[in-house]
């Protein structure tokens, strides 16, 4: 079993730096790289708009081998054209050289505004003062480093067999993770055969952050990837598939519940699916339709909204009203009961009661077969309209 | 051509009154109804939670006959079980008696609340009085008695021939149509052939209420029902076409300036699609997508979000990042220009300023093939949010 720790990784190194990418004085700059070659697992935004940062860094994990990744917080370098490319390109070479490993073997990844060109004599000018020793550890500083709108920086970490696994990751809007997540970066020094690790990684990034949802909005930007440099030796892999469950579904609560202007978590189980993927796509429905999230933040016990987004699956014909049953808490809903306006003011009396607390659960049993599905998302709220609002200007 | 008009069709009676569905003493109450046999077209919604409303409906309009339809606002009658069944078949068999016509001629649409069974003492008592005859005209009563949460009433008329088209509409939220729009009843003097009349009638809904959406959810309730009762005699099919299609745009629009909170429309036109069903697809990513329109209404030109919600259709792998443009009015924003930090200064100084108009115009240009299709929709603002977190209570 994991346990939490405080403890870093053997062999990983650490460099964060306020370049300036913004004009608030806060870290932008991040180098996180083990000393020694190590195993990479990675997915990926699957945007038609994905930045150069996403291509280039797809391209280097495709092998299997890299040693770490530069990140650059506040700008996310996407729809900046040829310019955006040839930048994400020096930056990248100008690390690689400085850590004296092949670009290759660099992944990149950039996060904020679309749309902008880097401020490249600041970058240019951080760049040529970087040099090598960078401390080991600093999980903390690089977690500040990479947020942008987070209100906090997100970090988990466990110790599994006699090694130590930890998890960074920023994001709380824009924020439909689709085959990724935002930026989220896995730092280990267990020893695990490659394709197992691949393996791992996928069947863990599948259940956590490809189950998360802020606001429907998929990044362009989205990269999650796994270092592993074998520092500890050999781990169990079964072990280490619940250690990194564990780390990446509690990265995962915090994100949702630091959703942009979020109030509340929501947690949606769905069972009784046909399959995975028909549970997937009805707790999908609920959890980002902005009634249900808007009824959520109010404590409005509007229960009535969650089988409207329910029916909205419309191409699912097996999912029968007749059938359905909905719960908040353990409060079931629906079906109706008989009783008449009595029964209903109690039965909103006991949702209501559920609401006021900081993480919602709906539970939604379609009654066709045993497929199930959990995913998670946030409230609506007036704050995360006011803050993107005026997010640019 | 067709051209405004005050007149209503001849030959439709309606009736409107405050039954008490909601305790605002407002009109909730309206039977519409031709006169004289009439043909109906009429499409629905999709919802799997569609409601005994939409069931009855969409059975009575089959054979594409129908008189009329009763209109209960402020509670939707869906999720209500065998016993909200019941209910639909009495009111819409009590109103079928009064009106002489068989049960099977009268539609039934409901729209409010989830969850609710009707007030069905209040109901009887105020079926218990209805007598004919009910007065002719009267749609501007109707367009008011039919309203939810809409601010004002939508109601639109031309002349088509010798023949009169009017429309009402209401829907402000839970507002993605998926076939059909929340109500909307069309009524015309004009004659037509009955399959030529529906074939016209699903072509003009697919370019208007299946283009239009508020905030991605689906009613359980929507209904678009066309009756034609023919008194005024022939018509040519392609004007009326064209006169349909202004009335049902003129409300589509008016529908979307309405949305729940909303300060701007939102027209996103999509051309150079590989076909039309792709530039719906994309239309409604940039149309539906939370960042878009929260920097919409917060008149910020952030543009980059249209390509990050371009960039969401990840399945449609012909979209090529180098190939698309995209504009705000006639402002082009994408691809990105030359010029440096200066250039994007000015450029987003011009897109603020068409994004301070009612009316914001978004063009994206897959450059791919001809297909084009334009959706309408809403900014996302904070009066959503409130409005939406305190409806039932």
């Amino acid at each position: 079993m994991s346990e939490p720790t405080p403890h870093a990784p053997r062999g990983f190194a650490i460099h964060t730096a306020p370049v300036g990418l913004a004009d608030d004085g806060r870290d932008d700059f991040t180098v996180l790289a083990s000393t020694v070659p190590a195993t990479v697992s990675a997915v990926f935004t699957r945007s038609r708009f994905a930045g150069p940062s996403v291509l280039l860094s797809r391209e280097a994990a495709a092998d299997g081998r890299a040693q770490g990744v530069v990140v650059l917080a506040r700008n996310a370098n996407v729809a900046t054209g040829r310019e955006g490319e040839a930048n994400a390109r020096e930056v990248r070479e100008s690390v690689a050289r400085t850590l004296g490993v092949p670009e290759a073997e660099l992944l990149i990844a950039s996060t904020g505004v679309i749309g902008r060109q880097y401020p490249m004599e600041k970058i240019r000018q951080h760049l040529k003062g970087l040099a090598l020793p960078f401390p080991e550890g600093g999980f903390d500083r690089a977690s500040r480093a990479i947020m942008t709108t987070d209100t906090r920086p997100k970090q988990v970490g466990v110790r599994v067999g006699g090694a130590t696994l930890v998890g960074i990751a920023k994001g709380v809007g824009m924020m439909e993770p689709d085959m990724a997540t935002l930026l989220t970066f896995f730092a280990t020094d267990a020893r695990l055969d490659p394709e197992e690790q691949d393996r791992i990684f996928r069947r863990v990034m599948d259940r956590t952050f490809n189950a998360v949802s802020i606001d429907t909005d998929t990044s362009t930007s989205d990269t999650a990837a796994l270092f592993a440099n074998g520092l500890a030796g050999d781990v169990d892999p079964a072990e280490f598939e619940e250690a990194l469950h564990t780390v990446a579904l509690a990265l995962v609560k915090d994100i949702a519940g630091d959703g942009e202007g979020a109030s509340k978590l929501i947690e949606v189980q769905v069972t009784g699916a046909r399959d995975t993927a028909q549970a997937k796509r009805v707790g999908k429905a609920v959890v980002n339709s902005p009634l249900v999230k808007t009824a959520v933040h109010g404590c409005d016990p509007n229960w009535g909204r969650v089988t409207m987004a329910v029916g909205k699956c419309s191409e699912d014909t097996d999912i029968d009203q007749d059938r359905v049953r909905v719960r908040f808490g353990d409060v079931e809903v629906y079906p109706p009961r008989a009783g008449g306006a009595d029964g209903e003011d109690a039965l909103r009396d006991a949702v209501a009661d559920h609401l006021r607390g900081d993480e919602v659960v709906i539970g939604v049993d379609l009654a066709i077969a045993d497929g199930a599905f959990t995913v998670y998302g946030c409230d609506l709220t007036e704050g995360y309209v006011r803050l993107n609002s005026e997010y640019t200007t």
